[in-house]
């Protein structure tokens, strides 16, 4: 409950929205300082607090903070106390807006990487006018090796398949042409691998119009794969089009911005902020949030979370892991 | 004459429109094989032939071939010819629509870089709603170093300056976050080198919203420095974002997508695919045009090459690197 930037308020506003909404078999942990924690639930009377639990974490790691020492040091942060509980078998998710890198790294120390996975992989739902497309990795690793880039395709297969219901998830290796041969040395190598690894629907090298646009060939790609800091730039970059385009309607007609069609495509093209971005790879729920995430942002991925528990979504990739190898 | 995908009917179009446009005391060169290229005039009658002067290439280096190989192999290819004019005194500045790669070989390889330029680079300009962006590397190079990186900030900045009117023009380096240490090696120490740099606005690190929305602090970035592997998928990335929003308005109001403001937005957003992208560090002018250019974006090139050579673009860069060093 203490990540986002106006924690716990968001995030206190955001649950019980989500409570109003969740099948009755689900409880809330908030995770945090209690005092704070009461008193922003005192001005949500409407939650019952019968299907939540106030969990102490005196402590807090900041935006700043480096991530993994971060999370060594303060064992009592909101944070760790918060993976723990799913460790320790008494939650089935965690949420959270705090530091991403922080979430990255505590997530992997408490949570563990599943036997195969190379890293875990922030995963990014970005709306295309063919259904959602899943860039992976976000920006959890500012690199990746070619082994690294496979399994972040692995995990976002399975993701689409298994939470999102794709069928066969079409899984594209983000580069700068489509032919085999084109990019580093590294995004080379990952080709080669995604070429040959078994049960993946792997349709090539996609450009970086393919993403929204489609692919020429294989049409509307489910999982774009990437470095996290091709992720994290194109990502970001997203979120900034919306902005564009008010600001080039913002000097015109001024009905047009209440216009239900433009209202309805700014919400589309906002949606990418809305909503968590699971954490693939780790052993268990991790959906990390923007840190300026809204309360109906929190409120989404708390369904997320729900939804990814529902479908079994850590038991699926476990499975992938061992069938396929490592 | 002979590089785009309807090479060359386009590029004769495109002459034609730009021959109207231009100051009298410039003159264009089509070089490729002579028969095509009297077929397309005799299609424009209108051409001033004083004005237009056809140079033979017998050879033509395809889409799909290996850059430099095909640029050592084809001597008598257009690009390799009408890049000799240049580097013979005979022509102040080469357009083409055709192999981006091939380009970049054949225009390091004739023309030479300038002293202290590590690499040549693709400008590419973003539309945003506070002015053009230059994003640079746009594809030339799937990977840089830092010292390269650091040059393609100079190069900016100077183009930027010199060929824009931008008097201190803002660079930035893309990053995934803001703060100086994020990122991996080769971006840190990049970003030692432009914060040490004398005579350039070095902003820092930029995000990927940075580009269209500006930075949180310096405003409207002028210069997105990155390597070609990331600037290549933003810019194409860019490009399909104007799909996306026609895919989004086409399913509702039919009127919508005739409104002059959203026509506007859409002419606004598709200007990324048209005029000319400047490569930058190569001794002389090289501008290089997307291959499925219309007329249009060929006569937009060569009013960009006009104004490169008009303001001495080339002596320019050429101070940059000997005033401060390479």
């Amino acid at each position: 409950a203490m990540g986002g930037d106006s924690a716990p308020a968001v995030e206190v506003e955001g649950v019980s929205h989500a409570l109003r909404e969740l099948p009755p078999g689900f409880l809330v942990q908030l995770v945090g300082q209690p005092d704070a924690i009461e008193r922003e639930l005192d001005r949500h009377p409407e939650v019952d607090r019968g299907r939540l639990e106030i969990v102490e974490a005196s402590e807090v790691i900041g935006m700043g903070e480096k991530p993994l020492a971060a999370v060594r040091r303060k064992r009592k942060s909101s944070l760790v106390v918060g993976l723990s509980l799913q460790s320790a078998g008494k939650s089935d998710a965690f949420i959270s807006a705090g530091n991403t890198g922080a979430i990255l790294a505590a997530s992997t120390v408490v949570l563990g990487l599943h036997h195969g996975v190379e890293r875990a992989s922030v995963g990014a739902m970005l709306p295309t006018a063919f259904g959602p497309s899943l860039l992976l990795d976000a920006g959890a690793n500012v690199d990746a090796s070619a082994r690294e880039l496979a399994c972040f395709a692995r995990l976002g297969s399975v993701y689409m398949r298994d939470v999102m219901g794709v069928s066969a998830p079409k899984v594209g290796l983000l580069n700068v042409g489509e032919e085999d041969e084109k990019g580093g040395a590294v995004v080379r190598e990952a080709h080669g691998l995604l070429r040959d690894q078994s049960g993946l629907e792997f349709v090539g090298n996609i450009e970086g119009r393919d993403i929204l646009a489609g692919h020429p060939k294989a049409g509307h790609v489910d999982v774009a794969v990437c470095d996290g800091f091709v992720g994290n730039i194109l990502l970001k970059f997203y979120e900034s089009v919306g902005k564009l385009l008010q600001r080039l309607l913002a000097n015109g007609d001024a009905g047009l911005l209440a216009h239900p069609d433009i209202r309805a495509a700014f919400r589309f093209l906002d949606y990418s902020q809305y909503g968590g971005a699971p954490l693939l790879g780790v052993r268990g729920i991790s959906i990390i949030c923007h840190g300026s995430s809204p309360a109906n942002a929190i409120k989404h991925a708390i369904r997320v979370a729900v939804h990814s528990v529902e479908v079994q979504l850590d038991q699926h990739i476990k499975a992938e892991f061992e069938r396929n190898g490592a």
